[in-house]
């Protein structure tokens, strides 16, 4: 499955990138605002009108914590992933009722579907160029000054966005060519989601880790929620859903957010990826997946709990394994040292130039050889919840509280990203989610988290001094664990209203150790942000507009995980010279259930067998340019008609987040038609299909 | 610590080396037939006599596992590190005795020493040079003919060593200066080795991981054994014991057996190792690091079970660590880049010189062409043990079976390497170890084992189909701990005597596996042997006559886990340009305790802190050059006297597997005076003390 979850710990370890080669073939994540319209009509003879783009844009959404997902009824009907919907599930789960493992359907239909307790999902309003206004705020500064002019331009534009309203709107400053563009996005804020229909998790992670990133494949990856406002169905735009399926060959498009690639790092960035940046996830990713593992082996318990965290590392890990694979390959370095020198010769070439855009590459190289001094700390100290930094769900609400409510004092100019007055709501819901904190794994995961923090940084470190004192990690961590309130979303309530006080004044365990480390993780984020990521992002934009002083600008943007469409055809590919074909059916997900888990298929779909129509095809393969972040995007064709469910891609897809190769690169999708077929015979579930089918409830 | 068991998963999966530099400084760990005298008459005006030689020769030894260790008296005491005796301090363990723990004293002196069960020390007798006759056996063959020749010539070789009785002699063909020279090691074979006192955990691995590779260091990691000869304790050659220890800038010597250096690996060798080869160590490692140390948080008997694997791997995970920022080190590749440079236009200079060493370069290409594509089958089917192939104990008993019973029925010259007659006496030491098999932790790793098979070669790799059948990882592990008989030596030593025909009449299901993937592994192993290593060797042989023909041969070869000396002083360094003295102390370790582990002392030493003298030196640092295997070597000094007992490196040392750089890289040992003191006062061991200060018993 493409990475949700870990996205953000991607984004926030990799380091950022310069947009794009010439485009080629299907390559391509556009904005909204800037179609390749005329490769479109050249190599498809396919013209979008205003209405067909209008009508993707409010039909598309996104899930706050990083999939993609559509509206597929006018009653607010809304399409992801199961793996999207995974912490729903679980977290409406109790002792006697599993819906991760087993499946949900809501029992009364529309009425009875229960609120996910801690989903968000935007809608995107409007997108508006800012770019002219950021140019102003940050011309001329440096270092600190540049993250502070940024911090405040960003707090204006957001605060002017949401318009008093931001339990109603979301606003983001999105960054586009890498500092070409700077856009605000506007997005319909739905808090209250509801669960509609997921199935088995069987279905759904079918062939479970072993066929991740692979194909031929046979999951039916999909889940069904409903927005809602003030308690009842939100009437949305929408994709009809063409029970049919694709074809072969046909023209088809994503709508989704994908979420990061790195196309045009510079040849040091890519270096710095492999020597530095990969090896430590590798590393710290496959210490947590052994640590799971062996945890979900512990009993019924221990693995339904430590299943979805357990996914999700693995996932990474194919990615990452598929880094190592691409950052070695000569060839990919070698296209990227002939296009940086280019440029760099183009630059040279001429004094006015020279005047216009300096030696981004050495201010890179500057920023890169600090980021190489503090990245371990800086990641271990402030990149919370990421499997590099402090792990599980008590010690990241302490360090949300901690955080949060000192940014919360100060001015919202003065606020740290991320902590705006426009994104208080979306932290308010995370620290008053009802969802069950798994004191056994938390304690695990903290464990774990502290005996790297001093295997990595030392005994002799004075941070690892000041958290440990006499304790050993485990002995602290199981200490904290028992010892904090914060598994009770009134206690972490209360705190947040209560503001800096109360947090200064509080003697819970887990908030003292959060304060613990505040000063220093500040500090280095500060350096980060200063020393690092603002030298960064002016050598990138200086690179990105001298590319589109020397080019032209015919090109799309690297993924943000803001709207994008990409477009392409089913089609299959070859590997090692033998052709794997675009469609699987339901024959094949018979051929190969073995019985054993994760290649078993429940008593429902071994019942349903005989009853099944076995040729309907069940998942598909497209040319679509997607990475992770657009799990969940609806594949729809030329009239805008839903046809398909991202849900991966192939594992040639992983190298996409370099570059994007039509021969083998491939999207992978649930098709229509198998949902439809499965909601009828396998769940029996025939009001969702009849609402998919005839477009409302 | 340094590597012990590791040592041989790294020699396997790194590539083979050509030799060294220019040596510097104190660099060099020189053959016994090979000194560097004129640089320690120079340096140090230091000239060791014939005896001299004979004696550090002889009084040398090596734990068949991977260590060093020294003669200490002439009663056959033998000194080395409490983590090389840690295989029989476990297995010596049981339900209410925790040797490993709790260390260990003989409670009635020599004659109630135990036996260790599966311990085999080896005794350096003599060192041939049979260079002539494996060059004429190798000459003009290439791939598969070149590999048959050297097994041929090395069964020779060995057989006629060994002289009809292997359980007296051990002979090993060891390839010098990559095939620059060939020699022949005779051993005298001691497998009746008996425990006579180890200190406790605590003490002697005192900051656990977190200190490991680091100084200023406390560690008392030193364990006494005892080589009996019909059941008398044997008479053998020995270092004189000084407690009084070294002094700070002395002269000292390691005499020890380094395990693997790569000082001389091409540009090409080097570049996989970053890209292919250390990525995928650090991912299978971490895995196996998070599972381990979740295991041993299941209670007290799994975190038993589970320390010294999980103690071996963290320490391999440094190592792994500090070769990721070796390899990345811009200096360390120009250099390489500009040697090897050199030594191409040095050859394409002279006609002559092209058509005797031809293009050894491109040869390595080629080869490492090949590696790349069956390296991860190669090392997951045929690397048993290694935690990137098939681990447990039980996994292990049956591949030895399968494989050994083979190739015995093959005449000795026709088999692989490490299965001729010289090599069975230690392979049925193995199989009939009353060491205790645990079917949790077996079970566990062989889970993971598979799990990660699917995982890498995919659910539809055709051994994988072969080895799961319909189950799941998970169950198969399950069902076979639980079904084989492996677990009791006697059913193995049965099977080893009925050889293969048993072997394929059996139905043990551990057998039935390990005879599943055979016929895939041998396949592997074959084409690793004739297509990487034959070509390899030949180019690295290539490239070292090169290198003798302009530089001459005023040089040491790379480690091979062979008896070298190493030359240094005793000698702090600079950090961050803070000066680290060259000695720690007693009072040094008290102030260190926090009393968690692992910086808890046991009330032994709690109480022995009056009464000990807290000035005693404990731990110090050497400018010696060594590397993993080279734990347990005794630090003599210019009469051939021990004063102190290696037992790891700094963090500086690791980089010493790419090259050696005095200004930081240091060994670190055990001081003797630390070990007199504490045997007399805090373990009240008078006896011990005595033996060793009076040199008999």
């Amino acid at each position: 499955m493409m990475l949700p979850r870990t996205l953000a710990t991607a984004a926030l370890v990799l380091s950022s990138a310069v947009w794009g080669l010439p485009v080629r073939a299907d390559e391509g994540m556009w904005t909204m605002d800037h179609l390749p319209l005329t490769a479109l009509k050249d190599k498809y003879g396919f013209t979008p009108s205003a209405e067909w783009i209008a009508r993707v844009t409010q039909a598309s959404a996104r899930l706050a914590l990083g999939c993609s997902a559509s509206f597929v009824s006018a009653d607010g009907l809304v399409m992801t992933n199961h793996h999207c919907a995974n912490e729903c599930l679980q977290q409406l789960s109790d002792k006697n009722h599993d819906y991760f493992s087993n499946g949900y359907s809501a029992p009364h239909g529309q009425p009875s579907e229960p609120k996910c307790p801690a989903m968000e999902l935007d809608g995107l309003n409007r997108i508006t160029d800012v770019t002219e206004a950021m140019d102003k705020a940050l011309a001329g500064r440096q270092g600190a000054e540049y993250t502070k002019a940024r911090q405040a331009e960003e707090s204006a534009l957001e605060k002017d966005c949401v318009g008093g309203d931001p339990k109603q709107w979301r606003c983001d400053v999105v960054t586009l060519y890498h500092g070409g563009r700077t856009a605000l996005y506007r997005y319909r804020r739905y808090q209250d989601v509801r669960l509609v229909m997921a199935p088995d998790q069987n279905a759904a992670f079918f062939g479970g880790d072993p066929d991740n990133f692979n194909f031929p494949r046979y999951d039916l990856d999909m889940a069904f929620l409903r927005v809602y406002e003030n308690g009842k169905p939100a009437h949305t735009q929408y994709f009809p859903f063409d029970p049919a399926g694709p074809r072969d060959g046909q023209l088809v498009f994503t709508s989704g957010n994908p979420g990061s690639t790195s196309r045009e790092e510079t040849v040091a960035e890519l270096a710095f990826e492999r020597d530095v940046t990969v090896p430590l996830l590798i590393g710290y990713y496959s210490t947590l997946d052994g640590a799971l593992w062996q945890y979900g082996r512990q009993g019924l318990a221990q693995r339904q709990e430590a299943q979805e965290e357990l996914f999700g590392v693995e996932n990474s890990l194919k990615v990452f394994t598929g880094w190592v694979e691409t950052l070695a390959d000569p060839t990919m370095l070698a296209r990227k040292q002939a296009f940086e020198k280019g440029l760099r010769d183009w630059i040279a070439a001429d004094a006015a130039r020279k005047a216009d855009y300096g030696d981004p590459w050495r201010k890179i190289d500057a920023a890169l050889a600090t980021e190489r001094n503090i990245f371990i700390p800086y990641v271990m100290l402030e990149g919370a919840r990421s499997p590099m930094g402090f792990q599980g769900d008590l010690f990241h609400y302490a360090k949300l509280l901690v955080r949060g409510t000192a940014e919360r004092e100060k001015p919202d100019a003065k606020r740290l990203t991320g902590w705006h007055d426009a994104n208080l709501p979306a932290i308010e819901a995370m620290l008053g989610s009802p969802a069950p904190v798994h004191p056994g794994l938390d304690d695990m995961m903290l464990a774990l988290s502290l005996t790297r923090l001093r295997q990595v940084l030392g005994a002799d470190n004075e941070t690892v001094h000041l958290v440990l004192g006499h304790d050993n990690p485990e002995i602290l961590a199981a200490r904290l664990v028992h010892g904090t309130k914060l598994a009770d979303p009134k206690v972490r309530l209360a705190l947040w209203k209560g503001g800096a006080e109360a947090i200064r004044a509080s003697t819970d365990p887990m908030i003292v150790l959060a304060r613990t480390i505040e000063p220093t993780a500040r500090a280095l984020r500060d350096r980060m942000d200063d020393e690092v990521h603002a030298p960064m992002r002016q050598a990138s934009e200086a690179i990105a507009k001298a590319r589109f002083a020397r080019d032209g600008a015919n090109t799309y943007p690297d993924a943000t995980f803001t709207q994008r469409i990409s477009y392409g055809v089913v089609k299959g590919w070859d590997e090692h010279g033998k052709p794997v074909p675009a469609f699987t059916d339901f024959a094949g997900l018979y051929a190969r259930a073995t019985g054993s888990d994760p290649f078993k298929l429940t008593p429902a779909w071994l019942a349903a067998r005989g009853k099944l129509n076995l040729g309907t095809h069940f998942d598909f393969v497209t040319t679509n340019d997607i990475i992770g972040g657009n799990s969940g995007s609806p594949v729809i064709d030329a009239r805008g008609h839903a046809v398909g469910l991202i849900f991966d891609g192939n594992i040639h897809s992983i190298g996409g987040d370099f570059y994007y190769d039509e021969s083998t690169n491939r999207a992978v999708a649930v098709d229509t038609a198998a949902i439809i077929e499965a909601l009828k015979v396998v769940y029996k579930n025939q009001a969702l299909a009849t609402e998919l089918t005839e477009g409302h409830l």
